[in-house]
């Protein structure tokens, strides 16, 4: 299964995401659940220590609890029975107790997704850097704006990058904000009411809370899986931020445009000895493709009968490994490619002049047109731009002979790209300057 | 087209998406634009009304602007065809100034977001409203809670309403807290640089968001979509949430189960002169089916090429209508339905007893457990269940024989399943309280 | 990675679609081509045979490939580099000759769909041969039929078993038509020119085909992924249809309805000794949102980049294996079910008489639509209907009084549910025939 | 609603998909119903010429019937109310005898969806006709063969657009055998056992098709939706082949590459006077977005409960509507783009040479290899490659002192482009024989 995670998953977020992640994070849960019943006088305090002592994740066996599982549907029903087996049948009626296997699969995915999300963040956080680097390195570098995947005017390289930089922010302001706040410990019992805590359930179920450092949810969510789906959310928003860049960065270094490529050794060929592919862009966007359908299922997974759900919740579990894994991948492939990114600014120059001004075009139209009007101005210059085109002359060249009222000093002016920037330089400083405000507060 | 829309999407809705009110809200921008020109001086003011009074709908025929739209891909176009032609050739070149097309589509977007979005929060509302209604209304109404469609142990339909409440209320949050500040102005000329507008690019880009009452963004965001995938996630999850609901409702009025009925004069069959379907349920889950496929377009538009889209961002038009007026449509099904619902309180207390006390089995087998230990009272109770599944007789007649330790009226008492509902009254309080609270800082 | 693919995945399965898997498929591929090479006289007969010796798997180590795969994206340039370190320098030159990576994996995906799809066609004529049994056991077993989950009018489970049988019958045959004709050998070399090959191109591709035993496309594919796409479409189909059975099940099981019954000894809580949870419906519903979500990528990834993707195809060898995996999970899941079920046909009898008459309400409609016209029976029939549940008395009890111009045995006789079966046996027969034809032309 | 159709759909695809055109098709269901009736013998001739008659569209209003329709959810049972009235008490009951709406509903759904697929097939095969004509006019100009959008090896435009042609082909072949033999007509009466039409059920169904022209499936499928779910995955696959297109145009269009222009007067932006966009192939991939999400609707509805969906099915008529209206605007789109295409052969051949060699770099290492061995020749040539990419200078020129053990005219003549073209010219004429083959067999 998942024969190509390694190709793609840094190792560590792989083991965040793994069996034996899953396993301590349920064996978190079920201490924490004894260690919560024993500060609230309801399980004695050497029955839960002895509970808590026997959730030390060696001995358990996590495909042998997922054998046993397919009979239940859980891996949590065979671990409860391998936990009361360990802890003897004195201490047993203390184990697990006032609890359903839900909640402690999805107390696991909580802890599973805060791990995994630490990990996530810090690859995101890679490429802000790597962006906000680029973006000020590069501020006042121009290069050919590409609209529909033309030239269309010019910009920089600069507010390019801090374009990036800004949609990474926005993607990963969201999911800090759900790893903050968004991940709840689960505790209900059987269907959400508490019933087998007796009186005792909201207040085991605070302090089962703290013992995990999660959020306490206004009700058990068994079915309320709104928390599941933002995360889901938040994870395809970023894969997809990510695989925007390395769209970017694979456009960019086309042999035929070649203004950045990425360093290091990668991006062999078995077949073809001169290829440098942009193996980091490719990747970011394979992870992008599978991130998507993992998160898929995550939001699709909200509509859950009654007080549990009879296979939306069971398939939530892979998945949410997944989103985790893949979202990850997407990060630290991108954030490889943009600290190598060897940027050509000679050749970003040099491509902004190979339309021969009609990048420009858009000023020439607008001086135009304060002598000639918008529309008379807009036709002779979109007149003068396919003649070009079909000529292969330069528009000044085209525009020469024509009575537009300017000298052809003023033409030249007007077609030179790169004072046609605007206000691509401040654009960038509020970028970087939200970029240090929101690293300051991180801080 | 979309020959269906008004079997399910209320017609005020389907108004705040139409073709109309994009055109009101893509001249909403012109006009914007000319007034922030104006305020920025750069504009004459008299031009600037000029161009403000022909942004009057009147006159523009939505229909010719697609046709022609076609030849370029956009409708933003021949409108500013249509605009210049309106105004007159010397006050054209001050129409659309320093913008392109997409800062118009997408601010007009943001407007259709807006307005439609109220719309959507109003049914939304609707539905929160009839959720506590049930939930304070039943707050000690007890019934089967059930758990991969089967009864597990009892719950009350107060507390049932209360979960629904509270999914409703999270998903509802995250749509106003988008509504509010998630909606910006888009003006960044061709690639994003303000170019055409000199050095009062960014005072400009201010004021036209102020004139609109939107959001400035940190940088234009021509191909940054995540806000718009953020509204497409965010009504995908909402739209998720009420077919939850709608499914607990449909699953409900089964015939056999028969807790709840839709009221009304609906639900009738061309075949069957019976039928009293569960009609607002199942628009609710039509809906959501429609509202997945429209959101992911969104989602899925993240990855934009260089500084404009070569088709992610002309399919979100489409998308994003699609996706507000089928959150909306999801909405007001089930704000129907939860309204006028029908509550059979003596047949969820019947429900409760069919089993013959196996719903109150988790608290026979804790009792047990006191003096068994955990495994053996679960065995004991287990065995004793699937007997009396077999032979049709009681749990506690299937228990009476046996050495339990319980007298038959202990037995009896723990094998009723009102007096076994936990904290549901105190987790129904709380979510109330959520709700109120909420309500009060809204007001 | 992947968790909990031993929760849903028969072990069988998960080693098809394994990193093993996946290397000795590639491998295959390469002692294909060298082989091919040799018949077709390019390559000398003892190099292909050297070559073919060395494409034994053992040796090769799946996890580093894929370690080293980082650096180029994808695990067969590393591997042709194994294998050339294998065969040493003067065989070398004939290994992987005139293929690129593409051509080794999409033919190894190729394999492990063969493989796969093998297995999953047994689970899914499991399935198959259940429902075929089901239909014959209980051809004329009246039941319920339910539309919008409400008693509509009776059919039998013969019918409902026969309508599944008739659903994975069509899902089936379109998923071993694939198998058959749809999985073809991928040589083209690094831009489908077959270049290297110089005039042999051609020859060898149709000999490495055969040598594959795998249909020989019109033109190198690699990027025309519509072979991808169908079989990602067609799994997709084929876990739907099973989600429907589960999903059917999962409804009958229903402690309220209580129709069928998962026999065997699973579906235990870890909280609730009584419950006997529809497991393997549960299970096959995981797995076909797992699957759509795999599927998914694989009908995404048609749109690949001119003559290779730079990130759509590096996402399908993951996507194909969960495919695959999870289509037989489902299958296996829905298998074990349905062979074990216990079907209750007094409760179905039973369930059938709950609405007194009005499950044959439109049996007496149609009777009384004879003398009193359409509207007037329908409308007679419904206000009974409304009446008798609102009072608790059946249908013929609230029409007693009324003209209807019936005799009290006509109205009882009309309202007997279990002659109102239409051509239930009838269209079960039909469905059986089928299914024995085609068994016969299987073998 | 969907105000943005006419921008993207042929005019006559949006009739062919609108309301007026599923109430044609439901009107000629209940007329096929009292004409097969009237053939069985069952409904007097008269009777069953008065409904025929009575289903002439003209005075049927389909906004009302919706409006109707929301009632009942479904828009079929009010159009019964509505036929009923229009021929009178008498006749009633013999209209619609036996059916049930979604009967209706889904024979009109295979009305519309063959009446859309004829036009879809149509543009369909104007980009098959395209295609080959390119494969033809071109199959022998050079062009850079790309990978991961890197320029790899020489190929040729012709085989480009035999490429695309196989694809279309293969996806069109899959639509035209749905539309033949996959569209059924739907009669199975409130839960599929025709009990209404009593012992005349399968007469009457069989009559029913032939009156319609549509297959008879084996049992009524009003919850097996395996024929639905085959559509949509078609036209999604097919709008994907497109989409593959429109990005490749899309790409060789970049003002970088120049390759190929969209020929016509299209393509003008609102700010850039001098933009020629490529907004046939933009198009396209719009449309195949939302096409992508029509068409999950379609395949995501498998999952249907009992005899009949509480909301999957209903979500089916607005998707199928729309997932026909897209592909046939994707393949309209694509059509018209590749139709007026201009190729610049000129420009694909000075692009062969920007590498300097390099994009022939594996033909020489083959032939070093020979010498070399393997490994040494790749290194070699590698090196060269990358100091040719650093210096600027030619793959010969930095080969010119190393000791090779070539001549230098036998170096310039490995590195010349256009005679390393493998079997290129074969290819194209195999895909043209196919395409030549199969036009013959639809003659």
């Amino acid at each position: 299964m998942t024969p190509f995670a390694s190709l793609f998953v840094p190792a560590e977020l792989q083991a965040a995401v793994s069996g034996r992640s899953w396993l301590v994070a349920m064996l978190d849960a079920e201490r924490a659940l004894a260690n919560a019943g024993a500060l609230a006088g309801v399980i004695p305090a050497h029955e839960a220590s002895a509970i808590a002592a026997a959730c030390a994740v060696d001995g358990y066996d996590w495909e042998q609890l997922l054998q046993e599982g397919r009979r239940v549907g859980n891996p949590a029903e065979p671990l409860v029975q391998a936990l009361v087996a360990r802890v003897g049948e004195e201490t047993a009626r203390w184990a697990h107790l006032g609890a359903t296997s839900q909640d402690i699969m999805d107390t696991a995915a909580m802890l599973v997704a805060r791990r995994a999300l630490g990990l996530v963040l810090d690859e995101l956080s890679r490429v802000t850097h790597a962006c906000a680097t680029l973006a000020r390195s590069y501020r006042d570098t121009p290069m050919a704006g590409r609209t529909l995947l033309q030239q269309a005017v010019p910009t920089t390289f600069g507010l390019k990058a801090a374009g990036w930089l800004v949609a990474v922010l926005d993607a990963r302001a969201r999911l800090a904000q759900l790893r903050e706040g968004g991940l709840a410990a689960q505790l209900g019992g059987a269907v959400g009411t508490l019933a087998a805590l007796g009186e005792h359930g909201p207040e085991i179920a605070r302090l089962y809370a703290r013992e995990l450092d999660l959020a306490e949810a206004t009700l058990p969510w068994h079915t309320n899986r709104v928390r599941i789906a933002e995360l889901g959310a938040a994870l395809d928003i970023a894969a997809g931020v990510l695989a925007k860049i390395g769209l970017d960065l694979a456009l960019l270094a086309q042999t035929e445009v070649a203004e950045v490529r990425e360093g290091g050794e990668g991006g062999g060929s078995s077949a073809m000895p001169q290829k440098r592919n942009a193996v980091g862009a490719v990747s970011t966007r394979a992870c992008a493709e599978l991130e998507r359908a993992y998160a898929s299922v995550l939001t699709g997974a909200l509509v859950q009968e009654h007080e549990r759900a009879a296979g939306a919740w069971q398939a939530e579990w892979e998945a949410l490994s997944g989103a985790l894994a893949y979202a990850g991948g997407a990060a630290a492939a991108l954030a490889g490619a943009l600290e190598g990114l060897e940027v050509d600014e000679a050749r970003m120059r040099a491509n902004l002049d190979i339309t021969g001004g009609q990048v420009v075009a858009e000023r020439l139209a607008l001086l135009l047109a304060e002598r000639l009007g918008r529309t008379a101005a807009r036709a002779l210059v979109r007149d003068a731009s396919l003649r070009a085109s079909e000529t292969g002359r330069s528009l000044a060249e085209e525009l020469a002979g024509l009575d537009t009222g300017l000298t052809s000093e003023e033409v030249e002016a007007a077609l030179e790209p790169t004072t046609y920037l605007g206000s691509a330089g401040a654009l960038v400083d509020r970028a970087l300057a939200r970029y240090d405000a929101e690293r300051e507060d991180e801080e």
